[in-house]
């Protein structure tokens, strides 16, 4: 065919939406972690189509899409080589250029949201452009550059494999490789759950998807003029294949979704809000490979399968086997990838020249060429990706330290103090980590202290004292054990500010200084009565000495009395029993 | 004509951009409400869509578009049927029908912003299938499914009647069935501003609503190549038509804007922000019926009308009919599709084959059609709404019980502590609810409770005391109240979070279960030097006790002294008079 | 060209896009300031399309592509003239009448940013109107609409020059008549970083404005039918140009990410977040003038100069020309429209009917056109506004009053308690403000007050008395000198929420009153023993005094002890030194 405009409008348009996914996937990300993350998973969802945008033009364009051999496309730098065998139908070349560097892009931002919340920053740009580099133009020449896996007549309509396959593989072993955040696993293994800090951005970011999934799936077939084949053997146009593309995608999700509802319902007794949104996630990924040879019975069928498997899967990685990923994107990406593959060979009707599935009396033939498309590729992803996270952990590191993860990556990282400034934040994410890794932030021997030798009021009988601390926030949970040890259980805690003449270090925000006079600190009050004050201080300081500028201090005050409201209990009684 | 290419893509990407008003709709209603129902909210606006799909494929397809008679479709499971009659020309089936599909997710997920707040999700996802399933598909039918009202020459270009006046009546309808938020009006029944949590997110939701819109009503044309005919019965080619429905329904919603804002600036002093913002949606409302036979002068108009008549509308629905429509969905969607409607009668010019309207000389024809239409779906939207809400509120329930809607259905509905994990919130949506609406929270009598005597120190003159409370929050109100009564009216309120051995039910997110070790408490402090401790302590408890643990507790200090900055006096003079 | 459906489809689609840019803007703005004037630039986004539409259809177009002269189209009301002359080939005028409206607000909507937070809204609208009105679309006839500068062959693709510089240099002249905002720079003219509220909402709004880019410079081929010329002078189709316009507007955007990332974290230690967003946009900026005639090497240079110049320009304004421009609007737009605009003359290959550029053998002709262009335009922009910024300054005014600007603008111009209502906010904002500036609050003498006797223990050698002020939020930074001048250097803050008769000023809410009895106060707590506690005292009410109900109270509370956790001293010792 000549040049077709309408094909050009089709892919185009395509192109722009599939590039919006990014901000689908940077949002969803971000709403999924925690707040004092949320600069640095911005940055990084940014910078994997920033990076791989040149990267591809300049080598891994030609790697996908040249034609020296069946394994590999060819170098052919800064991509000025002929294309026009691969060139779909009607479409200017670089219509097709930016078409497949969206593509690339989304690959390699999936990654970010499994290694989320630890992840060092020089490592995540190194390793997210290997993958536009090399690891998805090499398995992406054997499915849709010509290569071996597209000679046999594998099929991977839009990418459920060639996408997201890849990027769920490698977000599984990025993940595994790194190491559950601090706080995820207690001591005996049992997950624990860190809440995300925005559902509404989540929630939204999961429409952003779905909206540009109708470019991803839809723009796939690269053309609106001309002909493909239906089910039957018939003419269809791509027109009405386009058609069919959007309800089936439309469907599977829809299917899913309310799948993933019912069945977390079920299982967790109520409808689980951010699962459902992975839920629907996972039919737009399993039918992604098959959109263009299912018809809408097979759509609903997927859309039930993903929106069970994305549940089982993420638990599975999460309690079994102990790979902490934080927006679930390898129950997502690579689970429903699989699947979404593997559907083609069971559901396909036939049409788009695609073989018949088993239920649809195509035999083994296509479910085999599909089995052996997955093992391949997993083989291929899981050897780089193994390799060149290894080699990232041994050299520059792959992880922040502790103390950095714990403060956040937005400080530590970007020098930005918030990326919410201005709201106050509670300090119940300090009951994430526990007793042990708290052990990350530095302490020193408190034996040569001076001792404290405190002055309290002529002994009463029953005396009743309270004890205000105050603390650096991220000693909360040390202090907090120290007081239940000596039989404290009682405390309320204040976010205050502290100000005073100690500053933090220097930070800029767009080459400006911060000024922060004002430092969050954590006021702790409890008020006892049977255990001395002097233990109470005594462990406090234990608990909270570093032998640095900023340690807090210890106020003691006298207490007229205290009541129980529910008891009437007053004095000595009312502190003690159950906890009101 | 065959198949067209560019037909197909146009109906495509409107179908895309309808989709994505789900996202709109989403954020839009979510920011208009508390924080602590966001997670409920995205749900809802998920389901209605996600449930709407399969149920539309199954069964409502059919329904509106079978032409078994003028009144009623037909049934065709699976939507199996043949339907190129009614399939516009030159544009495949399965690109018609995934956008009829969009269009008919609108119209329910409308009533969900309504309804907001204080609706059982269960219900919910009933209600949300049945107008899906039958409501919408067979007034759908009446006016696009061949129906007798499109026999009469009823026109409703893109749905200000078949969409927007359908799902605004049953939201009028679930929001009076349903009853108001708890305090959204005092004793005497006068309304209170209940705040939205997040204004940016509602204007990024009515931003994409609008950018939606040019899908929404330039889709509608189901056609760029062929012909219509212009006002003056010259040949207009469909470009020039759906170049006109972009300009016209653009400044519609201009000017209705500017209308709005300007209007509350007469009426409050102030222009306001959010109803602005409903402002922009009653103009696009309006003009979708009219948008492909007015000109530029008709939109400004009816502009005009929807910016003013959104505003008189919401205060009549909220002051008047005092039914509590957390979002203005009645206002904008009721009202100005009703509006909208009849506008054809009124500003059509006779293009795009529509009888003239009255100022544009075409008589009262148009326009009785259009009343009849709007009267007509009105008795059938409202007689079925009417039996499926309250044969809902009579069986399983319509809404959530009182101390679940306070609390918020995050929690109680999702098992989700928090949409916004990790940001702090303040305390002031306490004072919402009123004294008697807070009696839901169960109170047992304390009468046979054990008094507490409390201990101070020997009698001084005019000695000051200070009484600190730990207490839930639910119980801010009553306790205010208890102390008002006695005399205290000076109080500072804090946030804290108590850590005791108390906890709360085990929830769960992602399959996992939440550790909350830190409850969030309010901290009430009061000075009282004439009000004896006794009546404070006594009163306290009467307000707080229900004989369960963690009913909190009371701490008696002795102040040395006290000043007021203004005055300069202190001590007992220092409490009496004006608040500082 | 009689009609073309594909063209007309390719501009609609690209007229959506570009108004979705509002969104994109709206959300960017709002993000990078502060909370308390969320509101307000949300109304501001808002308000200057809806303005600008219907201006720009009553007169605003006329004067862009009216024929009358080179210098000024013409005088049409209402549109209503033959513009065939300058209608692209086969799309209806509709379809170019909405694309040219879309693209005269966006000019419009850059001058907000530069001016947020401070500048008044009726004056906003009116300004903003009078870029509408005859500003943008002077300089816009010039460039597109057959002026002068088009017939001397000056080449401005889709508006670096038209729109953004013209934007940019509008808002650098109103930044710089408006002055900078309170806080901003301190007594020796050094700026101070004032943080953004909402980073993940200003990334969102990056991505979805490079997504509706595609619809910026892709629909400005304004056809996708028919041929153009290549660089060596063979022909090429409209739809090879657009795929070129599409991979190029990538690139350099993706390259400019990447350099300002990488400028910044050599620069400021570490790589900057809202910085790298800017980056984004400056290489948006820069690449639109050229994205027609470059080719993809052209695109990356493009890049890494916009790269580079965006953190340049945007420290120089910041810091020499101290202009407080909040969100970067001149370094973005201003900047990058004018290197973009030269860039042709640079670059450009000589396709699409462009002269060559310098580095591709075109000599200096291009370049000469190009600067004389840019020359021109600033000097018409610049006349023009600083002209109706003066005029607004003398008459109505153009900034609200300080203590307006220091509550937020949302609360005094809109009536909005708060964008975020339910959430917290951190005192941290309040050490924004100098000494100096915070003197815009009204304080009266105290001279004439009565002075305070304040009564504690019996004398103790060291006592140790603590002294608690709960006092309004805006005194603090007047309140913390005043201690630190007596020697108090320690002192916590906390947030809470006082409960009095004393009311604010009734607000409304989309129509209803707001219910205000819970006002944000701050209780600032200090613990003294050598500063005399009548000292504190007297300081205090000094610092709060303003002979006005709510000036605050001061309480003293004897201390037992006090342990300095670090030393283990106690008493008075345990408050002397390093601040802990």
């Amino acid at each position: 065919m000549d040049f077709s405009a309408v094909n050009t409008v089709w892919v185009l348009v395509g192109a722009a939406l599939v590039f919006f996914m990014q901000a689908g996937f940077c949002i969803l990300e971000s709403g999924l972690t925690r707040a004092k993350n949320a600069g640095n998973i911005i940055m990084k969802n940014l910078m994997d189509f920033c990076i791989g945008t040149p990267i591809f033009w300049i080598i891994g364009f030609g790697i996908m899409f040249g034609s020296s051999s069946a394994i590999f496309g060819g170098i052919d730098l800064f991509t000025r080589g002929d294309y026009s065998a691969v060139t779909p139908d009607g479409v200017p070349f670089y219509a097709f250029f930016i078409f497949q560097t969206v593509f690339c892009a989304t690959a390699a931002t999936i990654v970010s949201g499994a290694m989320a919340e630890r992840t060092d920053f020089k490592a995540y740009c190194i390793y997210s452009a290997i993958i536009s580099l090399i690891v998805y133009p090499v398995s992406g020449h054997w499915i849709w550059g010509g290569g071996w896996l597209s000679e046999l007549g594998f099929h991977d309509f839009a990418g459920s494999c060639a996408v997201h396959m890849v990027g769920g593989m490698a977000a599984l072993i990025g993940a595994a490789v790194l190491g559950p955040r601090i706080g995820k696993y207690d001591k005996n293994g049992k997950p624990r759950a860190i809440l995300g800090h925005n559902l509404t951005m989540a929630a939204l970011g999961v429409f952003i998807l779905w909206f540009c999934w109708f470019g991803f799936n839809g723009g796939s077939t690269v053309a609106m003029e001309g002909l493909t084949n239906a089910a039957d053997g018939s003419e269809m146009t791509m027109g009405a294949l386009a058609g069919s593309v959007f309800s089936t995608t439309n469907m599977a999700a829809a299917v899913a979704t309310v799948t993933t509802m019912l069945f977390t319902w079920i299982r967790y007794k109520k409808p689980d809000v951010s699962m459902s949104l992975n839920g629907t996630l996972a039919g737009l990924v399993i039918v992604t490979a098959s959109t263009d040879c299912i018809d809408m019975y097979g759509a609903a069928i997927e859309g039930i399968i993903a929106g069970i498997a994305v549940v089982l899967v993420i638990e599975f990685i999460d309690k079994v086997c102990k790979v902490d990923d934080p927006v679930g994107a390898v129950g997502v990406h690579f689970a429903n990838g699989l699947l979404g593959t593997i559907c083609v060979g069971l559901f396909s009707t036939g049409q788009n020249g695609v073989g018949a599935g088993l239920f649809y009396g195509g035999g083994f033939k296509q479910l085999g060429i599909q089995l052996l498309g997955v093992v391949t590729v997993c083989a291929w992803v899981g050897v780089t990706m193994i390799i060149v996270f290894e080699v990232l952990k041994h050299t520059i590191g792959l992880r922040v330290p502790a103390d950095i993860e714990i403060k956040g990556l937005d400080y530590a990282e970007h020098g930005l103090a918030s990326a919410y400034s201005g709201f106050e934040f509670a300090a119940n994410d300090l009951t994430i980590a526990s007793d042990d890794e708290i052990e990350v932030f530095g302490s020193e021997k408190m034996e040569n202290a001076v001792p404290a030798v405190v002055k309290t009021s002529p002994e009463k009988e029953n005396k009743i004292t309270k004890v205000e601390i105050l603390a650096k926030q991220s000693k909360f949970e040390k202090l907090k054990k120290a007081m239940n040890d000596i039989g404290v259980t009682g405390m309320t805690v204040t976010q205050v500010l502290g100000c005073g003449t100690q500053k933090g270090a220097p930070e800029y925000y767009r080459g400006v200084e911060v000024d922060m006079q004002l430092l969050p600190k954590i006021q702790v009050e409890m008020v006892v009565s049977k255990v001395p004050v002097a233990d109470v201080i005594d462990a406090a300081r234990k608990a909270l000495y570093t032998g640095h500028i900023g340690d807090g201090k210890i106020f003691v005050y006298d207490v007229e009395d205290v009541v129980k409201v529910r008891t009437g209990e007053t004095g000595y009684d009312a502190l003690q029993g159950a906890d009101d």
